[in-house]
């Protein structure tokens, strides 16, 4: 009993105090509105063909931009028009949208990860004078953090992971749960969307912490 | 130096091993929608006399009830209808809306605690063929947790003060910084905002529970 007590005490003490560091490198918060990655196949029957889309602005992840082109959604309940189109073409056709929006449309979707659209719900997706009539692909994103393997190394965590982000701001939250994404291809941004965003008062420039347990170098 | 770490460990076990206990105890957690209450004046002139005013439905703190009529909300950059009325009538008029409402109608409010009105801005509320315009009391209502003194000794918790609660849903969150409000007159319950209670992913029969340092007793 004595010895277990006291590896527990050894192991706080660690964790807690003297010669321990904590992660502190900050991360940019970026707040995602409502968007939608088209495929190539729809992207031609709403606008005849990709050459009519332009890029209008490049985002904060490598490569990846928003069309100069806007859709708009319908739902049973109700209508979100003026929706970005984020680019490259994907291979599905993907709606990202928030609570609040999904109760505006009367729409059902789950908290996935980018790409995992299995039994999800559709809608209608409309450009100009066509609709595409959408089986599935509707999803509230995963809140995520996008990194360099170089930065996963610094702070400490891998692919697939999940973290607990503290957002500091005026109106601080804690979000659990939240899925590390490491490739050379990303920058480091965390990813949440309106409502996390509007639920920490987030503005322009906030940023968020990774919660780790300290880390002692050497040991007591 | 040794001393101070002997101090440091002791509290560190004291807080973290053997004989410990945690709060668990959990809180209803309530989502506030958009509301106004109105002073005696704006609703005689809004509806001729506080007589017309009914209860609708009583809320979860007792006294408090939502009135059978409905207001227009008006900011320079949009109109928001059909907001609830709660009841009784209050000292100063108070408009309690989320970040997500603020955008929508351009105004600006702070986050404040119900009834700090000074330097807040105004906006249009209108019922019928009769408009208000109010010139301050727009507010985001500073998240909260209504409690009986026996249950902030319960939780050692006291007035005024504030605590992280853990928000537990599909989409955990931790609320910093809410006020907890102790009176003989409530009842237990959090009160969040609809950005608050999307970003935790919200459903009816969620709950949440204080996190506090762990109590012992017999102290080691």
């Amino acid at each position: 009993m004595k010895e277990e007590l006291i590896k527990q005490i050894v192991e706080k003490v660690m964790e807690n105090i003297e010669g321990c560091q904590e992660n502190s490198i900050e991360i940019p918060v970026e707040v995602s509105a409502r968007h939608i990655h088209l495929s190539k196949e729809h992207m031609e029957f709403l606008f005849d063909s990709e050459d009519q889309l332009k890029v209008l602005k490049e985002l904060s992840q490598p490569g990846q931009f928003v069309y100069d082109k806007r859709v708009t959604l319908m739902g049973p309940k109700g209508v979100i028009s003026n929706v970005a189109i984020l680019g490259p073409a994907r291979r599905d056709t993907q709606v990202e949208i928030s609570y609040t929006d999904a109760r505006t449309l009367g729409v059902n979707p789950p908290i996935r990860e980018s790409g995992a659209l299995e039994n999800t719900e559709g809608l209608i997706i409309a450009a100009g004078v066509r609709a595409i009539n959408l089986d599935q692909g509707v999803i509230i994103a995963k809140r995520h953090i996008h990194m360099t393997p170089k930065e996963a190394e610094a702070l400490h965590v891998k692919d697939g992971q999940h973290v607990k982000v503290r957002i500091k701001s005026q109106r601080p939250v804690i979000l659990e749960e939240v899925l590390v994404r490491v490739s050379e291809k990303y920058k480091l941004s965390m990813h949440i969307d309106h409502d996390e965003g509007n639920a920490a008062a987030y503005q322009t420039g906030t940023v968020g912490e990774i919660i780790t347990k300290l880390r002692c170098s050497p040991p007591l």
